[in-house]
């Protein structure tokens, strides 16, 4: 199998690398990140053919290895664009729309675990998948478990899906406990070691609302049939509730090379073993009080429109603010409520897209760093 | 749909006929109990064109009405006999294994509750449904589970199946404080309300030795992948775990009419409702010393040949004896223990299955009373 990978050098980039080492996959084409002895070990190891470095430099210094080399967003697209029987786009953040596009136009198949993307664009990017005919696969442990939940079973049957919360880094805090909590305690995340980003939108509960919003668009189901639930083990990945009251749920371990493997093989399943040992499981309520991005994520959703990028986009520039000790925990869901509260919704196009999320960022962080 | 149903009387006959009335299927045809009052209701709302009785004082009653009337267990293979669209053979113990034969031979599809007829005469069973190209639907809530799990997934790639199990009346006692419990006390099932037998037998666990055996059968699976586990709730039914370590759980209510409804509509889900609040679900490994018998009878279904039949007719009849207060509750194993220890092990035709039957019964039930 030929795969292209982009973003190679982050949490679930490196996880992929060794699941194309572990099966024996061809990886032909990889973009790279900002850290460049990790850059070369891959390089070394995999030669691929086809690589995308960040800058010029680095691209003079990549040229002696036997490959050919892009750079920047623009060669993140032409790579993108090279065909492959599988592209893994675990690029962080919005960088991954024009990418993924890029893909969808060259009819690959797309393994996704960037989800800023599907949550922005998802309107867009279905409908260009559905006429490109290509196959967008879910990354994500929860969007995996609905994907195997829905195997042979009739769409027109779900009465809801349940996407579990682990709740993050302080799910037994109280709200009136949130006020002063430093960045390292939001990051020490009770069940999974994931990216720092990600880490503190579970924290606030906004990544649970991205993956509403990723649910919706990626098996094309309506928001009141999709429902997220606090399960503190996070084991259950999430459940699909069908029309005669059964229940099918999906268990696994902490553990994103299952939901990678699956997506990359297409959802055929291939020898990997993380034995679970089955423990007690526990369910709990969410509250929209507790965790008010929540309720904003969805209405966001819902709304759909730009509002969506607004979401992801204010709240890219927060958490980032937050990652570098500029505002308070309390004050991501400040700043991201007040920006959508403002926003007079449109229907966007990609390009509008990608100007209102620089626009926004530039905005918060700008005139945030203006402040100081 | 038009459906005949043995074993009309009974807890899961009764349970269908609901289901039967509230779906407007059409009962073509029934069997009944020894409760006349309860029968006669039976035929005078469904007007079934054909019916069994019991005895032929009872034929005489049952002609003033418009139907074909059939007597006794030649009657019943009459009655299995008539091409319908699903035969729901819901016959207590080996009494439902020369009808599920006779629907086999007539080509009709089964819903099947009486486990005893596929324990007994599994690999028999089985060989004349696939040369009769006929499908047997699981009604037990466990294989319903196992089935769904399955639903659009490679049987190649089954690592485990997972059965849970109550742990019935006396879960909580160790095994000292079973030698003198009574009657009453073994009827009380912590989950489900069902029939007397099949409660003894989940407090002794042979009734999970029972469903090991027959998804062993039902759906082709070694031995060695069907692990019983303890599951208090009784929510989870089953569990299959893949080969890529991802799990399939079903979730549903203590409601065997989901099943009954899943098997009769051959796996296609029809709205049925009764929603289910999840909650904490507990998991634990059964002991083969504290619950002997399972381990026996996972025992006698690996040997085969006439083993489950005397495991079964054993313990038909030590069951009851205990019920009627013959015998002391541990007496049960003693009785199926002995019985499975002494036979020599042959591989026995259907007529071998149903002699053996009758045979240990008599032995068993004759010899106390004369000894009593």
């Amino acid at each position: 199998m030929d795969i292209i990978l982009l973003g190679a050098t982050g949490s679930i980039g490196t996880m992929s690398l060794e699941l194309i080492k572990a099966y024996n996959y061809n990886l032909i084409g990889v973009s790279l990140g900002s850290d460049i002895d990790k850059s070369i070990k891959i390089v070394e190891e995999f030669k691929p053919k086809y690589i995308c470095v960040r800058k010029d430099d680095d691209k003079a210094f990549f040229s002696k290895f036997d490959c050919i080399v892009f750079v920047g967003d623009e060669g993140l697209e032409k790579l993108a664009s090279i065909k492959c029987d599988m592209l893994i786009n675990a690029l962080s953040g919005s960088a991954g729309l024009k990418p993924l596009v890029s893909a969808i136009n060259a009819k690959n198949d797309v393994a996704l675990a960037n989800k800023e993307s599907i949550v922005m664009a998802g309107d867009i990017i279905m409908k260009l998948a559905k006429k490109n005919n290509v196959n967008i696969y879910p990354v994500d442990s929860e969007h995996s478990a609905i994907w195997q939940c829905l195997k042979g079973e009739d769409i027109n049957t779900i009465n809801n899906i349940y996407i579990t919360a682990s709740g993050g880094a302080f799910r037994d805090k109280k709200r009136s406990e949130l006020e002063n909590v430093s960045v390292s305690e939001a990051l020490n995340h009770p069940n999974w070691s994931m990216g720092k980003k990600i880490t503190i939108d579970s924290a606030t509960m906004m990544n649970k609302g991205f993956e509403v919003i990723e649910a919706h668009h990626l098996f094309n189901i309506p928001y009141n049939k999709i429902k997220p639930i606090m399960h503190k083990e996070s084991l259950i990945h999430a459940l699909v509730e069908y029309n005669d009251s059964n229940i099918k749920a999906i268990i696994a371990p902490h553990d994103m090379k299952e939901a990678i493997l699956y997506a990359i093989n297409r959802g055929n399943r291939i020898e990997y073993n993380n034995k679970l040992k089955l423990t007690t499981l526990h369910f709990k309520n969410i509250s929209f009080k507790r965790f008010p991005l929540l309720k904003y994520a969805i209405y966001a959703g819902r709304k759909g429109g730009i509002m969506p990028t607004v979401l992801i986009s204010s709240n890219d520039a927060a958490v980032n603010l937050f990652l570098n000790g500029k505002i308070k925990f309390l004050e991501i869901e400040e700043i991201v409520i007040n920006e959508l509260n403002k926003t007079i919704n449109f229907k966007p196009t990609l390009d509008d897209i990608i100007r209102v999320d620089k626009e926004i960022k530039e905005r918060i962080i700008g005139g945030r760093l203006w402040q100081l």
